[in-house]
């Protein structure tokens, strides 16, 4: 059905160690030109999609277009018991059409070790993620800088770790978190000389839940440069690339002001925080 | 109000950070010549007074005495956030009463990063630490040792962690613990070139409970020098201090030998553990 | 009674770190050639049995045999608090029957740092364990390969681990495992110049716990080579030897095919994994 071959360290299962924080199931579409995932957290929030061009990896063969729900935690634990040295190969037979295999070689050839991992039944999700050209159009301001800088960000608000909201004005580029234990922000002058790149046609202002930007972080740290696009209608995307084109972007749902009831208030409740899917 | 700069890596910094197992609030006065930092463990058994000169930052200022209950837990952690190079600031601003304000400012000084941190608010805890000479003529033996040396104490006795004991006589030094495992006994005896330095007036035996002794010990690794400090009528003081004369006290109360009941012998139970406040 | 001497970093002191993770308390006894140490899992499956020669310590003393009941963990764990440079004593005196004592000297002497361990009471577990020339008798298959090579399997197995089963075959040597997720297969196939030496009378094929597997992978470090007998009737056997003939074996009852009753599967339930000990 489809085979490919990678190392341990390789930048594809570096991502999918990175993204188990969030999700442990993924779908995955192999197609001659690559392969696509998609994948959503528990919570419904956040939804992470990768593309990855046959190109990536040192062997790739896919002789007709297949989909397969993989159980992503079993497939990565598996693989970190390889030997650095060890050729990985990933495939589906025809024959046994509900298993994923992994099989590490040590270069004298000698000693083989073979996974099969049940592929998880069921409907695979379905998300209707638009082609890029599309998302563009629908995004308001795009902020680009350094990974470094980006997971310094992550870590300033995961302190302060209940509210988050990014916004791009035309001062630049605001981040701010407000938690119980008190807030944060952090403020990027606009600059000619800034590692941060700005570009706006509007100023856009974009709620989200800290949380999720940790995992993204970590996705980040194996980028050179992180993309964050912001619009006042789609979800918040963070997008790395390779050299190569292939990419990942992860969303996530802005999380709605809760809208606290009179009732509520008369009763000295809070009301429960809610999110609304804008899609 | 006050503002006071200081560095990432600083010894203020790392002994609030090693103070943090015993306590997550502190009560601070500050005052032009320095800041006095107060605190004790939710137990009551352990007491923190430090006292820190204005020279040992590079900056501090302070227009009028003022007095705050610092949540060091939340302040710590969000430094811990700040880059190595940053230059960080503290302050209260007589607008914002209620906040305690960090920010970390990077060497170019494009990007801003600001913690608003809410003070804890109602009673400050007052301590009645009596000053230095006061303490003096109240202890009967001291013993002074390099801090790697305590900390290896500390570690031999966390093992038998049940009773701990420390002894001065004309022998020599003698620590030792009881637990459910064992007991665990350290004798230092006292020769002319030893490092460990011993002045007594009488012999001076005190109970403590050793896990308050790790939180010292964490304390001392800052310092070259602890300084022990028994009597028979005041808690177990451990007290390190700088070049500039700044100083950290951690005092205990001793353990009580628990008065076991008749009423609970038959019972059956062994009485809980009391302690008595010596003051 | 016995008294011995050993260094902070000696094999002995590691190899009973090793085995912490199945065992807690040990049946020693003390010989003048040496001293035996035999114990039991808390599941009755796995059994430690460890010669160590009295030359393999730089000092050993033993009068007349014995035998205690000791509580590894906490000597092991009073053992390292010790300093690198520490000389650590072991003794049982004819006085404190009931203790045994560690010590460590500093090595300039004046600082002397004691341990005394209650040792368990209570009937000490006896064990039938056949000394080797009957072992061997009992075996049909052995596999000798370096130690490296043996953790490699255990980390292998250990992400699929619910049955594990070594066999060995004229085609050669081959692991494997089954679990909730999936399973896992290591081959090594039988050539001339292997590191991995096989040698059997006839095919054997035993079933284990993959988790005993890790605890002996441990231990296994501590040496060059491992040897793994295999036995249609004996519990599997895997032994690592010193230099000077000291020896540790682990023992593992395999595990019985759950016998299925039929009226387990009609309510839909597998039966709960029994094991039959075999001797």
């Amino acid at each position: 059905m489809f085979e490919l071959k990678l190392e341990k360290e390789s930048l594809f299962l570096r991502v999918l160690e990175a993204i188990l924080d969030l999700v442990d199931v993924a779908s995955v579409d192999f197609f001659s030109t690559g392969l696509r995932l998609q994948a959503v957290d528990t919570e419904h929030v956040a939804v992470i999609s990768l593309f990855f061009r046959a190109e990536e990896f040192p062997h790739y063969s896919c002789e007709e277009n297949s989909s397969f729900c993989i159980p992503i935690d079993d497939m990565v634990k598996a693989i970190r018991t390889a030997d650095v040295d060890h050729n990985i190969t990933i495939k589906v037979d025809d024959e046994n059409f509900d298993t994923i295999t992994l099989s590490f070689e040590s270069p004298e050839g000698n000693i083989t070790t073979a996974y099969d991992l049940r592929l998880v039944e069921g409907e695979r999700p379905c998300f209707k993620i638009p082609v890029w050209k599309d998302l563009e159009s629908n995004y308001e301001a795009f902020v680009e800088m350094p990974s470094v800088e980006f997971m310094r960000v992550c870590r300033y608000l995961s302190n302060v770790d209940d509210d988050g909201e990014i916004s791009v004005t035309e001062e630049g580029l605001k981040f701010f978190a407000l938690g119980k234990s008190g807030r944060a922000m952090i403020k990027y002058e606009k600059t000619e000389k800034a590692t941060v790149k700005l570009q706006m046609q509007e100023s856009v202002s974009v709620t989200f839940d800290p949380k999720y930007m940790n995992c993204f972080a970590k996705v980040s740290t194996m980028f050179s440069q992180v993309k964050i696009c912001l619009s006042k209608t789609q979800p918040l995307m963070v997008e790395c690339k390779t050299a190569l084109k292939s990419y990942i972007r992860c969303f996530v749902t802005p999380k709605a002001i809760p809208e606290i009831e009179e009732e509520e208030i008369i009763q000295g409740h809070s009301s429960e925080r809610t999110r609304k899917t804008k899609d």
